[in-house]
């Protein structure tokens, strides 16, 4: 039976990117081991390297003021990252709270400045994105952090707050990250873990505009340093140099398919099939304001819990996989990040369909 | 033509697990997806890990008073963390000075307190090491570091310096863990990046004294912390899912294989089978005293550098890749992990013997 996998991440990888790296797993581009199995300084795994850069800067349009950096330690090591980075002396940093995550990244950013709040949809239990038109940053802020997409809450911004100058704005885009075309002149700084759109878990997308790097405090380690990062090519010391490679295949099965354009209209197709079939009746609900919903995460709920457990059960017999909502929120999320096809969104909507008749 | 990498890591895995690594690459038991597909909050997971772990406890016959974590960023990291964490207020630490990575370890310590070099060999470009029974450590010392093998200069601790009350041994067995029995009760702590003994890059294995992680001050970040691994099974976020399966089965092997003392059997013949050879006549030669002599990289010197680039050159052509020494030191290195097999150092030494005829 055909499995779609709905997990919120890890999550599914394009089937060609699998079959391909399954394919050369033990013997790549005809060297007689796998790539996994060498050295990080010879020319195979340079290729490899360079080419998820090249892939990245392709997609994103990137100029040369911005560096890429792979880093390992998942968004969760970015959110003490960056304000260890990029806090200023004695300064403080704005926060836009939108969910677990942004709250976690606030957490770490205290133990190294005052955290400004500067928007926060908490009373409301992260419902919407707060309006992107009341914010003022303090002037003199070190930067202003958000959380582009929210896979708990199944929010996400689909406008970005104006950039102000001299206050970068830096963001979270673990699980929206090359969803959807990007200017990244609009930011200082973007991370995403790779485990939702870009490969597998253990390494960290970091692009950074090269100036920010200078802020670093002398007695931060050396590991912890985006400079180190920068300077070396993510190379200081061996890099997670299969996440890497599997990395460049997934950007690469981006590209072919014709890039960031392009993944934007398959993931509005799918989304908007959801969404129509939640709103249609009064069977499926979704909690989250229609102008700030997530095109990766589509949260809803059913009538009763009893009924939500019946449908992940049943969903899963039917070869729909990782349907459960987050056990903070319950209710049921449907992960579709880039690699999801029309085809797996279409299983779900019919079945969606027929449990509504079996249990309306 | 078969390929035998000597590369000093990332480095050549087991063929056995290469190879059932590769045939469930895209089907993990069945479900559907690949392993590197699936959430790290579900039972497929969840066996992996725990399997990890077990294995881990019972290759080195740990106690309870032992964790088992699994960290991103390589031993690098783990120079920061081990001082970040470990270091006493206002306090000092004694490192052993016995290579590049000892150098590097002792960098970072410095951020956080006084290093006092308790042995080096610095001063004969690292050739043997110190002799341990003319150790002292300082009486309140927070620890103990060493580098239990240096991949540069291809020597070894084949002992260890006598366990002191209070002053905690911390040892980075990066490119020697699982090589031989331990005892590890003589540690506080080891640490070892994965890509030389135990898998693929991106997971560093981190074994620690429980009661260690008590000493880490409230201001250093919540990914940075010991506890962080030890309270959340090193899932307090996402972990490096495929690394950690590597491992998994790498550990596997190494049980099925009769565990540290028959592979240390194997190393033993490995590496004697390479000095016998280097010590036999005047054409190698070994830049290593004797007693130090590393059983994981044989470091040796021909009568000139043109030689050696001229052995390396046609060593691969044999199919023997990796050979060449590292860039800071010249020379060639045989990095021969627990995953190279014996008939990979058969085929190299007849291929030595060879070169010497033709060249000697």
């Amino acid at each position: 039976m055909k499995v779609y996998n709905f997990s919120a991440g890890p999550a599914m990888l394009p089937q060609e990117v699998m079959e391909q790296a399954q394919d050369e797993f033990c013997n790549f581009h005809d060297c007689g081991c796998g790539i996994m199995e060498l050295t990080h300084r010879g020319k195979e795994f340079d290729g490899v390297i360079n080419a998820a850069e090249q892939n990245v800067r392709d997609l994103l349009d990137l100029s040369d003021d911005y560096a890429v950096c792979f880093i390992q330690g998942g968004a969760s090591m970015q959110f003490a990252m960056v304000p260890m980075n990029l806090m200023l002396p004695g300064g403080l940093a704005e926060y836009a709270d939108t969910g677990t995550w942004s709250a976690k990244a606030m957490k770490e950013a205290k133990r190294f400045g005052e955290v400004v709040t500067i928007a926060s949809s908490k009373a409301t239990n992260y419902d919407h994105i707060p309006n992107i038109r009341h914010w003022k940053p303090t002037p003199g802020s070190s930067y202003l952090h958000i959380t582009s997409n929210n896979t708990i809450f199944g929010t996400q911004y689909h406008d970005f707050p104006p950039a102000v100058p001299e206050v970068p704005m830096i963001a979270d885009m673990s699980s929206d990250i090359m969803s959807r075309p990007l200017d990244m002149k609009q930011f200082g700084m973007i991370y995403a873990g790779a485990q939702k759109n870009l490969g597998p878990s253990g390494v960290t997308l970091v692009i950074i505009r090269k100036d920010l790097a200078a802020r670093t405090p002398e007695s931060v380690p050396t590991m912890l340093r985006y400079s180190t990062y920068i300077d070396n090519g993510s190379m200081f010391n061996t890099p997670p140099t299969f996440a890497i490679y599997m990395l460049k295949l997934v950007t690469d099965w981006l590209k072919n398919l014709g890039g960031l354009a392009r993944i934007e209209q398959i993931n509005n197709s799918k989304s908007e099939a959801l969404y129509e079939l939640i709103d249609k009746g009064d069977f499926y609900s979704s909690p989250v304001k229609p102008d700030n919903r997530s095109k990766m995460n589509v949260v809803f709920r059913l009538p009763s819990e009893e009924l939500e457990a019946k449908f992940v059960k049943q969903a899963k017999e039917a070869g729909m996989i990782g349907l459960k909502g987050h056990r903070s929120v319950g209710g049921i999320r449907a992960s579709i990040y880039n690699a999801m096809p029309l085809a797996g969104v279409e299983t779900l909507v019919d079945f969606m369909l027929e449990f509504e008749r079996n249990n309306g």
